[in-house]
């Protein structure tokens, strides 16, 4: 079956406001095997609000519009829809009811406006709203399929859920999506795709999405098919084929970030870090704090960004800083071991680096970052020259430090500084 | 003049991609005095580009479209186009010529596939693309105006600035768009728009928009004019009117971020500031430094997750820690006065809280965040208690803490501990 989803609202042609409804429906709709055909944007006028319902009736069976159901005379889409449809309009007592409670419920009366949200085309079927005023409705015509939903996605993503995606699957046999989602670190997409593309192109009834994010590279797997074991059997295929291609590159196969990952591994293996952060600022410390229950294995962190604090809070020798520089690979070693030491934790993270856009040189430009990763039998040490701006630089560094632990469990927990 | 966008691309109707360039187009058409009325997605198939097309064609005087002129047999936006305007398509040398160097610069043969990007219909103009192969073009047909533009960003921005806007405002006189944004903290969202609306509404030739963000709400005021004195006295009269309005809770009038608002005070009064967190990861000190030259007021910042590390690195006396929680204003007023002690610094920062979703307790629920701010002449403390997840509680924690500095320069840097 195909689709097309019209978003209705005139915020939505400003330069503030994108649509992102749409990439959950499509996602939804997928996972039915209804392929979205057409996205159209449309703003709070009758007329073009018509054209496009209009249009989009004569393409496809099912249609998925979202807002313009709000109280204000703005909100259109009822009236609109009703219209084109050669529908009446009828007042619906159960959601006048609803929407009275709704506000006796904070204490307010029903202002007279929003009894418009309670008019109901002939032969709809309203779709109950627990998080806002506006109902929803659900309309049959012949072989075609409407549903009219409100625009703010917390009111939207449950209604579809709840009550659009039961009628849809009453409908629906046959195909469904199954998907997968893997993701890599360390190289470019081009080489990513270069070496995994003889084994997507192997699988035509795959969709294979490769997609660049900061540090990472994620990979969309997407089957359409009535045969769940043959999609499992495909994915399997295919994710042996990547493990071949790209090896300890890949750092998720269920397209959990990197720092889930990592705190998965040190949980496990009931391990504890702390980091010595300068050009990443705290980054790092962040990144592994945003996991809940960080605290089992994150002891702390320190952002030294003077060359003195590097001394006070990790013991770098400031004649190493002296004789190296700040950046350099003696003295992500030294920050490494100093506050692995200092905190008595399994793991210690030495970052330093130019981020940028000041503070590069001919010998160590902008995007310099020497990462160094201690544990009680010795110490790794990455020296990496990423590009981007601030941000990006940034953000690669405290991914490499995150994948260097990720690294260390790979190999068995072996001595990282015994590896090649 | 009245204008439509259509991104062309199946990626953009899967769930991965949303178009984004239509946002960037709005603006600067906007910016022109030109209305975006609609916006369309459609995938990569002939038929539903042509309809897609024609029926914008028939609508509007001006279509910008973004994507489908790759090489791959794909890239259908030339053709269809050609097609719809009984234009036939002719190779044009001189692209053909550019795109050979292009490849050449790179030590490559150029593939015989990129000769489809080289292909013009009849009396369009091919709008040269430093950035990538390929080149976009501008087609007069008639009253009516297209340009087709590449896909990504980063080459279709340059694009557009470069070529296709002289283009348009040779067509184009009289309404330009003027804009402010201005941005609120420690408000919600419907408490600014009740305050501010009896102003915005006095100005109907002023669009607002009220956007809420973590931590902040964004008022984008958006005016088109001939008469650019005209704007900058509106502007002026509502700005005013929301000084008087929201008060100290305005902390940037041109659209800048809370960490670059502080980080202009602080290199403004020549002051250092450092940090002790504990609920917020190493946040604040992430985004103190993702500011550009951050190292000449940030010295340094510890993330003391365990109480250990809480009197380790900043002298929190462990039975201040027993006897009123780590989880206290105490505690945040020892965190801020031990870490600035201890670097040395103008101020030092103390946040401690629950960031959840595990940790609450009835007394100190999830949200419960303490944020204390010490300099030279004594100490201010803020308590808070935010709601939503983990993520939103702690940067709505840092935001607060970056805050309580811009207050304290607004007050002139009397000692914060004195202000009632």
């Amino acid at each position: 079956m195909k689709a097309e989803i019209i978003a209705v609202g005139s915020e939505l042609l400003t330069p503030d406001r994108v649509d992102t409804n749409s990439l959950f429906l499509t996602e939804e709709l997928n996972k039915l095997g209804i392929e979205v055909v057409r996205k159209t944007v449309v703003g709070d006028h009758r007329e073009l609000m018509a054209e496009a319902f209009r249009d989009a009736l004569n393409r496809v069976p099912l249609i998925i519009a979202c807002g313009g159901l709000g109280p204000t005379e703005d909100d259109l889409t009822r009236e609109t829809v009703a219209e084109l449809l050669g529908r009446k309009l009828r007042r619906n007592d159960e959601i006048v009811r609803t929407i009275e409670a709704r506000f006796r419920s904070f204490g307010r009366r029903m202002p007279e406006v929003n009894l418009r949200q309670a008019m109901v085309p002939e032969g709809a079927e309203p779709l109950e709203n627990p998080r806002g005023t506006a109902p929803g409705l659900w309309i049959q015509d012949g072989e075609r399929q409407i549903a009219l939903l409100p625009g703010p996605p917390r009111e939207l993503r449950p209604m579809f859920l709840e009550k659009v995606l039961p009628r849809l699957e009453r409908r629906i046999s046959g195909a469904r999506m199954y998907q997968r989602e893997i993701r890599v670190t360390g190289l470019g997409e081009s080489l990513v795709d270069e070496r995994i593309k003889p084994i997507y192109q192997r699988h035509p009834d795959v969709t294979t999405t490769v997609l660049a994010a900061p540090g990472e590279i994620q990979i969309h797997l997407r089957m359409w098919t009535a045969d769940r074991e043959h999609a499992e059997k495909t994915f399997a295929e295919i994710e042996q084929g990547f493990e071949i291609a790209l090896s300890d590159r890949i750092f998720s196969r269920d397209g959990s970030p990197m720092e889930e990952i990592v705190a998965r591994l040190l949980t496990a293996h009931s391990a504890t870090i702390a980091a010595a952060e300068s050009c990443t600022g705290g980054l790092l410390a962040e990144r592994l704090t945003s996991i809940a229950g960080s605290s089992t294995y994150f002891l702390g962190g320190v952002v030294c960004y003077s060359n003195e604090l590097k001394t006070v809070w990790a013991d770098v020798p400031p004649e190493l800083i002296l004789a190296k520089g700040a950046v350099s690979c003696e003295v992500a070693i030294a920050l490494a071991e100093g506050i692995r030491k200092r905190v008595g934790s399994t793991f210690g993270v030495g970052i330093t680096g130019v981020a940028g856009p000041g503070g590069g040189s001919e010998e160590k430009p902008v995007g310099t970052v020497h990462i160094a990763l201690a544990n009680s039998a010795g110490v790794k040490e990455r020296a990496a020259r990423f590009s981007g701006d601030r941000e990006l630089i940034r953000f690669q560094a405290s991914q490499l430090a995150l994948d260097m632990v990720r690294i260390h469990y790979l190999y068995d927990g072996k001595n990282p500084a015994k590896r090649a």
